[in-house]
């Protein structure tokens, strides 16, 4: 799993491969989303599909606020690694994306906080992170230590799932919306922004990863980032599942009214 | 949620309260284990109680296996952090207690091999992790960064599960040779060398941690960690039960054989 199996991989099991030819590594990176994204996940169609209660909703959404407040921290960690002033420049933007940019851009993580708002969850209670299952703080946070330690093409690398990310964002608009009296249209801004958002920010990814991997091995590791991040996004489904579905609630979580 | 949710409290929130006396402060912390150490959750009692088959008994070593392989990673962060030469010396035993020290010390890591080995697994496949759930690497994992991060006086006291350890390895080891055939008093060894390893340990750190902790705060950051902590333990059942008992292997993960 991830770049850390990579990194213990035996001398022996590092055969001599070739590198890559371009579209072949792109097919590998692009290959890893039908097999482990998370629109395959059960509580991701339950979620589409108008199967779960406001409280599950409410879950996803308090659980998920932690994701959305990693990721500019995530940013500004691979920021502060490179000396590569164009990269940092065009990776900055995300921050701003997430975080604002007054007078005109509220940022995604305030999108974020209007849809919780919107759900009837207290904004101090999502901030604060209190209630949000262990398994999400977990998954979110070694996201930024991925990025913070490993090297600047992997850690690039691990934000290409943004390459799948439209498709599920257009199921979640129309199958939230039509699905759900609680949902509407205001509350759903954060994901019909990222439609635009998620293309122009994977096709700068992708064509650095596909430029920078100077090694079948260094090739390997970024589709194996790709697939440690596809597992951050599956371990907060399956924390999800457990609780609020499967009813094991761990202690100190958020509880639902009843 | 541990000390990542004392970080962001509010100045507020830290109402000026004074310091808990020495025997507060440690009640505080044994009061954590009856609250939420993970031999209150169901998959704990399944494994003692004999209510597992051999793959699941084998998806829990695999998983388990990472924790112990994290945790010299995460006693050496420790060392790495402190200039007081008496705690790194106390300390460093326990690299050796888990690593080794030859040449009559096999180290716990290597006693968790044969307990894998004794449950059919192979060892290149337990130590390359690659069959581990991804939560498990991402609470194990942040346990290490735990250490790695915060205060010193908080790092430390992030061990003192060890506290409410001796009775859960004794139940195990009763629990687990009364009731599978699969396991013998030899594969067994790794815990009744925590029996007398862990109460050694945990008698050092809680009085490090009850003697260095300098105010309400940083008392409270502390009792937070034994609670992180804990929760480190508790994802690691959430996610076997839902993998191996509900059903629910995500994709990548060790699968047992029919």
């Amino acid at each position: 799993m991830t770049a850390v199996s990579l990194e213990q991989k035996s001398a022996a099991a590092r055969t001599e491969q070739p590198m890559w030819t371009r579209p072949e590594f792109e097919a590998q990176i692009r290959a890893v989303g039908p097999e482990r994204y998370h629109d395959l996940h059960p509580f991701h169609h339950m979620l589409h599909g108008g199967k779960l209660n406001k409280g599950q909703v409410q879950a996803w959404a308090l659980n998920r606020y932690c994701y959305q407040a990693a990721v500019p921290r995530k940013d500004a960690a691979l920021v502060s690694r490179t000396h590569d002033r164009d990269l940092r420049r065009e990776w900055l933007h995300r921050i701003h994306d997430h975080d604002g940019l007054p007078p005109e851009e509220p940022g995604g993580i305030e999108r974020w906080l209007i849809l919780t708002d919107g759900l009837g969850l207290d904004r101090e209670y999502v901030i604060s992170r209190r209630g949000a299952l262990a398994a999400t703080i977990f998954a979110v946070e070694s996201y930024v230590t991925f990025v913070r330690e490993q090297p600047l093409t992997v850690a690039v690398a691990s934000s290409l799932t943004e390459l799948f990310a439209p498709k599920i964002h257009k199921e979640r608009i129309s199958g939230m919306l039509e699905n759900y009296d609680f949902i509407d249209d205001k509350v759903m801004a954060y994901f019909k922004r990222r439609l635009t958002q998620a293309p122009r920010d994977s096709e700068f990814a992708l064509n650095y990863v596909l430029d920078h991997a100077k090694s079948r091995d260094e090739q390997e590791a970024c589709v194996d980032a790709v697939r440690f991040k596809c597992n951050v996004l599956w371990v907060q489904l399956d924390a999800l599942y457990n609780a609020y579905v499967a009813g094991n609630i761990p202690p100190g979580a958020f509880r639902p009214e009843a």
